[in-house]
C-alpha cells in the first residue's frame, strides 16, 4: 500500500509532528507516573501534563492547521490519507464543541477525584466518593450535550471510545448474548465437576520465579526486547510510544498466579498491535491501533485463546510448578484452574463467562445515570441488587463493589462496553485463523504474521466496520457463544442445548 | 524571605509554567532514555525531544512574554524576582542571538555525533569521530561569535555553563593549583607507602550486595524515598523534576566497588541540592541549583569529604566485605583503597589529586581549538603528549584517551572547568562547617541542615559570587590544596613543604 503522497496531507503531517511530540512525551510521563515515579512527584506531574494538554489543544485549533484539514477534506485521498483526516476531524470537532474552560475543569476534577476514589476505596466508604462522582457524571452529561447525539446522550459518550457505537447496538448485543451465557453458567454450576474454588487460587507463589516466568512467556512470544519491555504497576496496562518502543506492565499478588500470567499475556496482545503496525504510520494521527474494540479483541485473543489453552499451560507447567514452591501440578489441574468458572465480585478476576455480566451491570448503570433515570447516590444499592440478580453474589465491601474500578474516577463513562465487544470479536479471529490452519500449535509465528498482515499493519487506517469488511467478516457475538459452549461443556462434562 | 509578589513577575511566572511544563516533561523523557528505554526507541525519542525544544523556544520568544520581561526588568524587585529575570534574560538572549536554524542544526549534529562517538569508541578509532567533532567545534566557535565575548571566544562558551566564568580566571586558578598538586603527587609517588595499585581494585564484587549497599548508604543519608530514587545507567547522573521528585543513577562494573559507591554518593550530593531547595521556587525559572560550580561543590563534598572519609568507610565496612564475597577487610586497608592516588588514564576514575590534571588537559585543548590554535585532527596527538607530560601515562586505546568523555559528542565545549572549580569549592564548605563543629561525625543531619539553610534553599536565586558573599566567603582554591596536603601527607607518611 502506498501511504501519504497528497501535498496537503504531507503539510498537515509535518505540522502534526509537534502535536505528536506533545502526546509522545506526555505518554512517557504517564508511564513513569504508573511505574517508577516517587509518590510525592504526583503534584508537579499533574500540573505539567495538564499544561501540555492545553498547549496541544491550542496547536490543534491553530487556524492554519484547521484550514489545511478542511482543504484536504475536499480532495481525492487514498485510505491512509482519508483516515488521517477522519481521526484529526474527530479530535478537532471535540475541541471545537467542548469549551477549553470545560476541558480544564474536567481535567482538574478527575485529578482530584482519582485521589478521593483511592481514599474512599481504602476506607471502604462510597459516601466519600459520591460527590466527585456526581460531578463527573454531571460533566459527562454536559459533554454529551456539547457533542450532540440522536437517541440517547449516552451514545455521544460511547462514540468517544468507539466511533459510531450506540447504546442500541450494545443493548442488542447483550440481549442476544447474556441469556445464553446465563444458561451456560447455570449448567456449569449445576454440573458434578463444578467447584466454587480451586486450591491454586490460595497457593502462595514466589514472586521472583513468577517474574522470570512472565519474562519467559513474553520471550517465547516476542524476540525483540530492544523495542519492548515489561514493568510492574498497581494495575496492568499497555502504552506505546511507537512501534519501536511499546511497553506493558503486569502485577503480582501473594497468591493466585494465573492473574499475573493472564494479565501479562493480555497486555502483550495489546502491545503486539502497536509493535506490528506499519512504520509509515509512525508519528502520524493513525499510528498504532485506535479502535478500543479491535484493541481488546487482540488482548482477549491472547489472554483467553492462547493463555487459557491446554497447549500453552502445558508448555509452561514446569515453571508454574517452580513458582508455587514445587507443589505438584498436573496439566489438567492447571487447566481447570485457568478456566475455572465461578461468579465473583471483581471484574478483573472474572472468568470468560461471568465477565460480561460485570460489563452489562456497568453499562446499565452508566446509561441510566446519563439518561437521568438513576441518581449517583443510589448507585451503590443498584450495584448490589444487580450483582445479586446477575451473579448471585453481593459485595460486603465497597472496594469489591461500586468502588472497584478506576474508570469513573478518571472521568471515563462509556468505556466499559468495549471490553465485552472486543472479547466477543476475539473469538471470531480465533475461528478465522483456526479455519485457515494458522492457529493450532504453541508456535505462534504464523498467528502473529496473520494478525500483522490483516489487522496490525493498518494501524488506525480503518474503523472497526471497515476492517471487518476488509477481512470479509461481520461482527457476530454468536461465535464467542459457540466457543464458550463447546469449551465449557467439555470441561464440565455436560451437553449444551441452546435455548 | 518573601518570594514573588511583584504583579508583573507573577504574570511572567504564570506564563512561564507552560515553558516549565515542556522542560519538565522533556527531562522525564531524558531520564527514561538513559535508564529504561528499549534501545530502538531512540529515533522517535530524539525527534520528540527536538520538537519540544523548538516549541519551547517559540514560547520563549513570544512577544507578549518578552514584553513582560522587559517591563519587569525596569521595576523594583526583590532578590528572587531579580533572579528570575536574570535567568530568563540569559536564556532569552541566547535565543535571540542564536538563529533558530542554527539551534536545530546543532541539535541534529549532536544527536548524530553521539551515535558516531559510541561507534568510534567501540572500534577504538578516533578517525571515525574526527569529522563530526570538527563540526561540533566549528559550530561552537560560531556560537561564541553569535554570543559575543571580550577576550577569547572560549569565554562565551564558558559563560554558557557558569555565568561570568572566563578563561583568564580558569587559567589563574589552574596556574595557582596545578604546580602544587604536581609537587604533592611527586611526594606521594616517591613515598615508601606508595602503591601503584590496590588489591581491591581487582576484586570482583556481588552486584546484588552492592546494590543493597548503595541503597543502605542512601537511606542513611536521606529518609524520604517518596521523593527520591536511584536507578542504573551507563554513566551516573542526577536529574530533578522538582524537589518532590529528584533521581540519581549509579553504575556497576565487575570489580572496583568504590567506583559504584563514590558515584552514588557523588550524585546524592547533586540530588540533595534540588531536594532541599525552597518549595516557593518550584516551577519557576530559579527552581533547584543552577550554577554548575556550586552544584559540583555539593557532589564533590559528599563524594570526597564524606564518601572517602575514615568514619564513613568504617560505618559501611561490614557491607563492603559482604559485597566482595566476604574477603576480609580492615578499615585502614579500605581507607587506603578509597584514597589511593595514582596517575591513570580515565578522568572518571581519577583520585582527588590527579583529577585536575585531566580537567586542565581538556580545558587547554578546548581553548586552543576554539581560539584556532589547534586543529581537531591533531587532538589525539596533543592529548597523548599532554597525558605523558602531566600524568606520565599514555593511552594505548582511544577509548581510554581522547574518546573517553561523552561531553564533546553532546556538543558541550566549556563544561569541564566547572568540575575542578566545584571540587576546589567543596573543600571550602568542608572547612566552614568543620569550623562550626557541624561536620564532624557520621550523623549528617546537621551538615544537611546547614547546606540547606545556607545554599540549597536559595535554588538559583544567587550567582556563585553572590552566594559566596552571602556566606561571607571568597573563592579560594588554596583551601582545597591545604586539605589535600594535610590528608595525603598523613596517609602516605611524608612531610609536606609547600613551594
Amino acid at each position: 500500500m502506498q501511504y501519504f503522497k497528497n501535498p496537503t496531507i504531507l503539510k498537515i503531517l509535518d505540522l502534526y509532528k509537534d502535536i505528536w511530540a506533545l502526546s509522545y512525551t506526555s505518554a512517557v510521563n504517564h508511564w513513569d507516573l504508573e511505574t517508577y515515579m516517587p509518590s510525592k512527584g504526583v503534584g508537579a506531574r499533574g500540573e505539567a501534563l495538564g499544561r501540555l494538554a492545553t498547549i496541544r489543544q491550542r496547536m490543534f485549533l491553530d487556524p492554519a492547521f484547521v484550514k489545511l484539514i478542511n482543504l484536504a477534506d475536499k480532495q481525492k485521498l487514498n485510505d491512509p490519507e482519508k483516515a488521517a483526516i477522519r481521526v484529526l476531524n474527530r479530535e478537532f470537532k471535540f475541541y471545537t464543541k467542548i469549551p477549553a474552560k470545560f476541558i480544564e475543569e474536567f481535567e482538574n476534577l478527575t485529578n482530584t477525584a482519582t485521589v478521593v476514589w483511592r481514599t474512599a476505596k481504602e476506607k471502604e466508604d462510597f459516601k466519600i466518593f459520591e460527590k466527585p462522582l456526581s460531578k463527573i457524571f454531571d460533566m459527562n452529561r454536559q459533554m454529551a450535550e456539547h457533542l450532540g447525539y440522536e437517541d440517547s446522550p449516552y451514545d455521544a459518550l460511547l462514540d468517544q471510545y468507539e466511533e459510531g457505537l450506540t447504546s442500541k447496538t450494545v443493548n442488542q448485543l447483550f440481549s442476544n448474548s447474556i441469556p445464553q451465557l446465563q444458561t451456560l453458567l447455570k449448567q456449569i454450576t449445576n454440573s458434578k465437576k463444578y467447584q466454587k474454588t480451586h486450591w491454586l487460587e490460595n497457593q502462595k507463589y514466589d514472586r521472583g520465579e513468577m517474574s522470570k516466568l512472565n519474562d519467559k512467556i513474553l520471550r517465547s512470544l516476542w524476540k525483540d526486547f530492544d523495542r519492548f519491555r515489561i514493568d510492574v504497576s498497581s494495575h496492568p496496562f499497555t502504552t506505546s510510544f511507537g512501534n519501536n518502543d511499546t511497553r506493558i506492565t503486569t502485577w503480582y499478588h501473594e497468591k493466585d498466579f494465573a492473574r499475573s500470567i493472564l494479565a501479562t499475556i493480555h497486555e502483550f496482545g495489546h502491545a503486539l498491535y502497536d509493535l506490528q503496525s506499519a512504520d509509515s504510520l509512525e508519528m502520524t494521527p493513525i499510528a498504532g491501533g485506535s479502535s478500543l474494540v479491535i484493541h481488546e479483541s487482540q488482548s482477549r485473543f491472547w489472554e483467553n485463546h492462547v493463555g487459557r489453552s491446554m497447549e500453552f499451560i502445558e508448555k509452561f507447567l514446569p515453571d508454574m510448578q517452580l513458582a508455587v514452591h514445587g507443589s505438584p501440578l498436573t496439566v489438567h489441574d492447571a487447566y481447570l484452574y485457568f478456566n475455572k468458572v465461578s461468579p465473583s465480585l471483581l471484574r478483573v478476576e472474572a472468568d470468560e463467562i461471568t465477565y460480561h455480566f460485570h460489563i452489562m451491570l456497568r453499562f446499565e448503570i452508566e446509561k441510566d445515570i446519563i439518561e437521568g433515570k438513576l441518581k449517583v447516590k443510589d448507585i451503590r444499592e443498584v450495584w448490589n441488587t444487580k450483582m445479586k440478580e446477575y451473579l448471585g453474589v453481593v459485595p460486603k465491601k465497597d472496594s469489591e463493589g461500586v468502588l472497584q474500578d478506576i474508570h469513573w474516577s478518571g472521568g471515563s463513562v462509556g468505556y466499559f462496553p468495549t471490553y465485552s465487544l472486543g472479547t466477543f470479536l476475539s473469538a471470531q479471529w480465533r475461528e478465522k485463523m483456526s479455519n485457515k490452519q494458522i492457529f493450532k500449535s504453541t508456535n505462534y509465528d504464523k498467528t502473529k504474521a496473520w494478525l500483522e498482515q490483516n489487522i496490525h499493519i493498518y494501524g488506525s487506517i480503518y474503523t472497526m466496520d471497515e476492517l471487518l469488511k476488509k477481512n470479509k467478516m461481520k461482527y457476530d457475538p454468536s461465535v464467542n457463544l459457540n466457543y464458550l459452549q463447546e469449551k465449557y461443556s467439555k470441561l464440565y462434562e455436560f451437553k449444551f442445548f441452546s435455548q
